[in-house]
């Protein structure tokens, strides 16, 4: 199998760690993912993504059985709060959470996703005084538009159809709304919404305007299914600088395994968890 | 590592059936048993052992996650009871649960305990007019003297300390009560008390008189580590027909996995599977 761990997983024994994630529609990404990683790392521990119709038994059982590590996917991000002991400044600035870390039954939530943008943002180097547009206003668009408010971005807008999410998400950053872009053309244009998303409604669409692309220098989809979206083939068409939905989930995805295991792969490793992960 | 499967696990995905157990102290057999026969089948399965310190969270969470099995061993077999939907008559019968199987939420309780010394009792020919010692009168000792009793034996004296749970024992099942064997000499003698277990205060104990083991015709003790308690090797050195613990482990476990998989293993690969739980 191409990309497939060197040292192969380790037997299951009664002392295997155990990770989770729960979901309304489990995906393939993170079982492949951490998987992979305990394998190559020779750690003792299993991924599995699970799904469920109570939420709060099933967060239950993660602290009864001691579960070590619980990813939260939609709908259950913010439901999952109520069931919790503590919020990390990552999870209770957005009031999100997709991950929980359980040390002997206490359950303590980060969001990754906020971490990951956060990352981004300093690896990619964006200043803090460029002008952006973030198109989304869901559970999503707040990790990310948080992550910018919090990296000390001053002049953003919240593009969203939904008036009431969109105005929220923006006076909780102090961004401005708009319905439509119009004629704005800001240097930074960031897609939160499922458009390009494949098996979506929209899955062809450009989530931009395509005089915006061309007039913005960086354009941020984090769209991860497929990777080239529409958007990000626009912009590197275009020969602008793309940051893509795939490293959002990769970089979330690990600080979730550094979350859990305590163990930090190398930049090599996470790279080839990630193309493994995603070729399920 | 000898005796392992031949064709490997399977890789974990988000399809992946889990199966659990709980235990106050989690033992390797049932990990290493399951695994190797997941393994050996080609099932998209895998098991873990657990513990809890709070039962009815933990079952909930088996529910609510969608754990297809969860095998139930001391102290919470019968602690289990309230939480589970139905009790099939296996577990009805003695009122312990050792396996609970997940059909969509819905939780049947199991004692393949029961089951598999009633499945020993027809393969090993026992007559039902056969006069019996049975000592020990815990959550086993109930199985076991219920199997007897179902199978058809009257002739049974249950041979325990405790007077209470001794006398409560033979009553339920229409035995007798003695506090010691005394000067009885029946042909079938069964011990189901820790005495002859490894790590044990009485490991080195023979769990009947050298004279009841010299008079009796068949050996049985449930006590699996070590298989050749002192009592099964006196009964070996005598030329006795014996019944060890390992039996009763791997027909239990077989019966589990059948219940959990739908799949029933070969003789040989239960063999195999048996030696490989032992061996670890």
């Amino acid at each position: 199998m191409s990309g497939a761990p060197s040292t192969g997983p380790r037997p299951i024994s009664r002392d295997t760690r155990l990770c989770i994630s729960l979901a309304g529609r489990p995906g393939h990404f993170g079982t492949r993912f951490h998987n992979f990683l305990y394998a190559e790392l020779g750690l003792d521990f299993i991924y599995k993504a699970f799904t469920t119709s109570d939420l709060g038994a099933a967060i239950g059982g993660v602290r009864a059985l001691g579960i070590r590590g619980c990813a939260v996917s939609m709908p259950f991000k913010e439901a999952c709060i109520g069931f919790l002991d503590e919020l990390t400044p990552s999870a209770a600035a957005i009031g999100s959470v997709n991950t929980i870390v359980n040390d002997d039954g206490f359950l303590r939530a980060y969001n990754t996703d906020y971490l990951a943008v956060r990352q981004l943002i300093e690896e990619y180097r964006l200043a803090p005084d460029t002008p952006f547009a973030l198109r989304g206003s869901g559970g999503m668009g707040k990790a990310v538009a948080s992550a910018f408010r919090d990296a000390g971005f001053t002049r953003g807008v919240i593009v969203a159809r939904n008036e009431h999410a969109g105005r929220a998400l923006a006076q909780g950053c102090g961004y401005d709304w708009r319905a439509g872009l119009g004629d704005l053309r800001p240097a930074l244009l960031i897609n939160v919404t499922p458009i390009g998303m494949a098996g979506g409604s929209e899955a062809a669409e450009l989530a931009f305007p395509a005089p915006a692309v061309a007039a913005a220098e960086t354009i941020f989809d984090v769209v991860a299914l497929p990777t080239e979206t529409p958007l990000i083939c626009a912009g590197r068409a275009a020969g602008k600088q793309v940051i893509t939905g795939a490293e959002v989930a990769a970089r979330q995805a690990l600080e979730q395994f550094v979350l859990y295991t305590g163990v930090r792969p190398s930049a090599g490793q996470v790279q080839r968890a990630a193309e493994f992960a995603r070729s399920g």
